[in-house]
Order: structure tokens, then C-alpha cells, then sequence
């Protein structure tokens, strides 16, 4: 372990982010300059308690609840929805042809009715508790504005004080409806996320981009699960010919059932910082700044569903990203190969080199 | 030379500050929304028009074109005033003990009635063109509020827009007279930093922090100055018990006249990217990021005099910060030793390992 990745780690939580698991928690909205100097320019997440969120006030948060008016309201729509076997899309799994590595797996993606995507959520399962699949309506492509026209009214286009801040109306607005069931593995995205829960709960694990080097970034072949309604399974397909995709190897609850041998693969994970924890209620929102690495787990509302907008706004590619990329160019580890999930940790001992990486884009 | 670094020298002026030598100049006023989200957060500087400025609104503007203005008002001021032999005050310069190495030297300050700083700003000329020394007021220890109260109605007491941006007033103001042989070597402050020029021109050259490697930060013995009225003459006077002092090893107009030594020297200075370059002229305002290295020459106005007020913020200690001292505990060359302005360049081929610098602070 590298001493001066250590010290990285540990000092941006002195300095800026704070030493223990939790984030800010605003009680009043920020003013876009408040947001700006505090937060986004600090690259600093926080979370705005529903009184303070302006949520409630959204005719969202109390029609949502009621199935009822998103089927009447979506009766002509039809939506994407992401079809996995078990919850976990966008994610690392078995390798079809060699289970002893990995693959990167993606949702099997259809254009379903509104009403036969909330029949496919509510019949979800796990597939070794007896039933077919889970499903997740959502797609990262602006799909609240483009396949939920009908819900538009029911929320803001915006959140006012960050557009004012940054400038700008949100790149893409996404709707999530799914249940406790779908999962999103450890990843980051290039945007600043205004994220807002509607009905259930939300769950984070966030880490500062400072410590890319603890989610064991490396390339995994790209995977596709097609399922038949025929015969109510799924296929894993690679791609042919093989595309690799840069992921977060960490799961931070496990692959398998043997913590040990979780902790002797992804040690900087395990050894550092705890990742930052937070629960993001019915009416508050959740500022995931860009580059900000984050897993998300959900708990239903009592009709067993979670329903969440987030909204995406451009991120600037300023000396914050410059620092990133040349700090995720360093590593400490190295993989064995392509296609696998074990690694050679070096012994790099306090004051050693930091060794090239080569593998990752 | 890394190539990693280099990447990092790059991209950070492809993404943000630009691949010229300009800065970005302003003809408005920018507001306190667009500085923080234009140029503070993104540590990036610009320069805004004497007719953006307000400083044309200055008393100042006029009143100090009038040395007697001055020498009225400030009749019974007691003065901080720094003498050195040449204008290079905190300064590499041959040791004394010692001339084939350099040491760290700092002025010798003395308090002066205001005229007496006057009549020897004026007086200063190049010891070696037969003069005594080369005098400067000025203290970066908030002089202007300190030791120029009666001018303190002549400009603002803050730059509106950084205070509202900022979110609080200046933690420091301070004012400089001094005439074109009065030079400030490479360095970095730990502020946020308006530079308002008043009469006459400053230049700077700058370079992003991202840079830093590029400036050869070593240890050097800090020494001062002493200047004995009775004798006319500088003594250099090392301090003992010795004291390291981490400063910039380059010098952009040369330390020699051997322009191919000082290249074969510092490499990465002279092979990458070029510093950004601005003149600062009467009326217009310079914004200096923190962590900035900055190396400053002036032009007097036509009675020999250039007078600035620049005011500094608290800067943030956040993500970028963290980002830089890491950055900083890496490097690519080595010192040989204290004492020394030879350093071993090390044979780092692109794609080598980048190495350990223990040496600095």
C-alpha cells in the first residue's frame, strides 16, 4: 500500500470532506452561490432534507404514490425497461464460457408498455427465490423527458439554484422505478447529479475520485443478457469480437460469501477511509458530485416500489479533472490478465515507488 | 521527462486554461455567480479592462499619479521599506560562504517616514551602475490597511464581486511602490489573489500548479540581508542555526548568462509548455489563483514609479489543494543535495516509474 495515496485519501478528508461517514445535511436550500463555493467547486456532496428540498412541494410526491395515477397518466406511454436476473445490471458476474473470471454485464433492454413494466417490477424476484427476473424501468438517456412526457408537470424541469449556479438547464432528466431488489454497482459518471427521491429510500456508498485506486478499476469483456419470454430465461452473451469495459471490481457487499478472500483481492478498499453513507428519504436530494464513485441500493415504499428523478447537469472538464486522470494514470496494483479478477498486489511498502498502469483508458 | 506529467501539463491547458500564452480578459465586470464558476473554482486566472475595473472610479487613479498627493497625505506615516542590492528580494542568490551554491535571501526591512521611502525609491538604481541599493515599500502583511490608513479612502477595501463570490472580505490588502529594478522571483501564495495595478505596469509570468514540477522546489538555507547606513554597503548573513527554505531553483530570465546551462538544468521548465503571460497595466485587475507560481516585473510610470493594492482572499483548502501536495510528493528529479543548485536529472524514459522525492516540505 503507498504511503503517499494514503495521505491523498486521508487529507481530502481533513481538509474538505470531513473524517467520518457522513455528509452535509442542509436544512435550507443553498443559494446558487452557496452551492457553487461550498459544494461543486469543492467537489463536496450534501444532502437537502425534504422540508428544505422543495419536493414536497411537487405534485409528484403525492400522486406517485398512487399506482393507480401512473397507470392512468401512462396508459399510452411506453418505456424502457431493464431486464436482469437478478438485480444487478451494469455490473460484474460469472464469465459465461469461463466462471472463473468475469464479465461486465448489461440489462437486457426492452420497450415495454407503462402498464406491462410495472406488472414485470411488481412480479420481480430473484430468480433462485422461484420467478423470472427483475426489472428496473429506467434509462440513462434523459427518459424522463423523453418516454415520461405525461408526469412532466408532476415535478420541476429543474432544481433552480443549481441550474442558476452552473448555468444551465440539465443535460438529462432519468426516472427510476424499480424495487428493493435492483442494484447499481460502484461506478462514476461524468456528470454533476442533483438526485431526488420521490417515494422509497435510496441508499449510497460514496467515495471521493481521489481514491479511484481503492475500486481496482480494470477492464472486463463487455456482456449482454437477452431473455426469452419463451422460456423465461436468460442468455449471457459477450460480444463478439471482444470490447473491454473499464469497472469498478469492488463489490461492497461481496461477490461471494468469503469476506477474507474479498479482502485480500481489494485491501486499499478494504484498509482505507469508509466510504461516505447516505440514506436519501422520500423528498430530499442528494447532490452526487461528478466523478464521485457511488453504489445505490433501494428500500420500497409500502406498495413496494422506489421511485426516483435525477437530474444531470454538464460537469466542467477543469484542472480537477486534469488531477484525476493523471492520479488514475498511477497505480499500485497491477492485474494479472484481461479477464480476470485476481490481481498481483505488489508489495510496495511506505516510501516505494508508485508503478505504472498501463491497462486502464 | 515523464510523460505522465507532461500529459497532466497538457491537458489541463487543452481542457481549461488554453494552449496559448493569454489569459482570458474581461470588458465586464464578471459577476460574483460567473467568478466563482468560471475562473475560482477552475483555479484558472483571467484579467479584466481598466474600464471593467471600476478602478477608473478610484481617487486613487488620479490622486497617486501626484507623488506630493502622497508625500501630504502620508506626512507623518511610518513605512515598511525593503533594500536589497539588485531588486531581488526573496531571492536565490550565491551564498556567502559559499559562492558556487545558492542560498535563500530575504530583504533587509527597516520602517522609514514615508518620505524617506520615497527619496529612496527614487535613489535606487543597480549597485553594480554605482548605487547603494534598490528600495521597495511594501509588506505583505496587510500594509495598506496597516501602515497607509490615510489612503484608505483613495480605492475600494475589497473587490465587490470576489467579496460576494468569496463570501467574505479580504484577509489581507497590501501595497507595493517600487521601480522596474524591483523583481519577485517564482513563487506561490496561499491565497486567492486581485492584483490591481494603480500607476505603471506590472508583468507576470504564471504557470498552474499543476506545473509544479516544472519549478524545481528545493531547500535552500534561508539568509537576509543587512544594509549598514554607515558603510552604504549589503552584508548577507546566513542563519545559523540553518533553515531550509523550499523555493523555486528557476529563474526565467536567467541566473546566468548561460542560457544553455540554466536549460540543461531545469528541463522540464524550459522544454514544456510556455508560462501564460500578461502585462498588468494602470486601471486594470489581475485575477491570480491560489497556488499559482508567479515571477513579477514592472515598468514605472513617467516619474519612475509603479504602485499597486492587491488584495488577498482566504483560499479553500479542498479537493484541489489535496490534489497538489500529492501531485508535489511525486517527482521525477532529485536534488543532490542541500546547499546545491545541481541537481541529478534522473534518465525517466516515458513510461517509467515516477520517483520518490523526500526532500521537500
Amino acid at each position: 500500500m503507498n504511503s503517499k495515496l494514503e495521505n491523498l485519501w486521508e487529507e481530502v478528508r481533513e481538509l474538505s470532506l470531513g473524517t467520518t461517514p457522513q455528509i452535509d445535511r442542509l436544512h435550507t436550500p443553498p443559494t446558487p452561490l452557496q452551492f457553487l463555493r461550498d459544494y461543486l467547486s469543492q467537489n463536496k456532496p450534501f444532502i437537502l432534507s425534504a422540508s428544505a428540498a422543495t419536493t414536497l412541494q411537487w405534485p409528484a410526491t403525492t400522486l406517485w404514490t398512487s399506482t393507480s395515477y401512473l397507470l392512468n397518466a401512462l396508459s399510452s406511454s411506453t418505456v424502457s425497461l431493464h431486464l436482469t436476473p437478478t438485480g444487478q445490471a451494469d455490473s460484474l458476474t460469472a464469465h459465461p464460457s469461463n466462471p472463473d473470471s468475469l464479465c461486465f454485464a448489461s440489462a437486457h433492454v426492452q420497450r415495454a408498455p407503462f402498464s406491462d413494466a410495472i406488472d414485470a417490477i411488481k412480479a420481480s424476484r430473484k430468480n433462485n427465490s422461484g420467478a423470472r427476473f427483475v426489472a428496473y424501468a429506467q434509462q440513462q438517456n434523459d427518459c424522463f423527458r423523453e418516454e415520461y412526457t405525461a408526469l412532466a408537470g408532476d415535478c420541476d424541469s429543474h432544481i433552480s439554484w443549481a441550474t442558476e449556479a452552473i448555468g444551465g438547464l440539465p443535460e438529462a432528466v432519468n426516472l427510476w422505478i424499480g424495487n428493493e431488489l435492483s442494484e447499481t454497482s460502484f461506478h462514476k459518471d461524468h456528470y454533476e447529479n442533483l438526485y431526488a427521491v420521490v417515494t422509497g429510500e435510496k441508499h449510497f456508498l460514496l467515495l471521493p475520485p481521489t481514491d479511484v485506486h481503492r475500486m481496482y478499476i480494470r477492464e472486463y469483456p463487455a456482456a449482454q443478457y437477452v431473455y426469452s419470454e419463451e422460456t423465461e430465461e436468460f442468455r449471457l452473451e459477450v460480444e463478439d469480437p471482444v470490447r473491454y469495459v473499464p469497472w469498478c471490481s469492488v463489490n461492497p457487499f461481496g461477490f461471494s460469501n468469503e469476506k477474507e478472500k474479498e479482502k485480500s483481492k481489494f485491501p486499499l478498499f478494504y484498509n482505507g477511509p469508509d466510504p461516505f453513507q447516505v440514506t436519501v428519504k422520500a423528498g430530499e436530494i442528494l447532490y452526487l458530485p461528478s466523478m464521485w464513485f457511488h453504489h445505490v441500493r433501494q428500500s420500497p415504499d409500502n406498495r413496494g416500489l422506489t421511485i426516483a428523478v435525477n437530474y444531470w447537469y454538464d460537469m466542467r472538464f477543469d484542472i480537477k479533472y486534469a488531477y484525476f486522470n493523471f492520479l488514475q494514470s498511477l497505480t499500485c496494483c497491477k492485474p494479472r490478465s484481461h479477464n480476470s479478477d485476481s490481481f498481483i498486489i505488489e508489495n510496495v511498502s511506505d516510501g516505494d515507488e508508485i508503478i505504472e498502469n498501463n491497462e486502464q483508458d
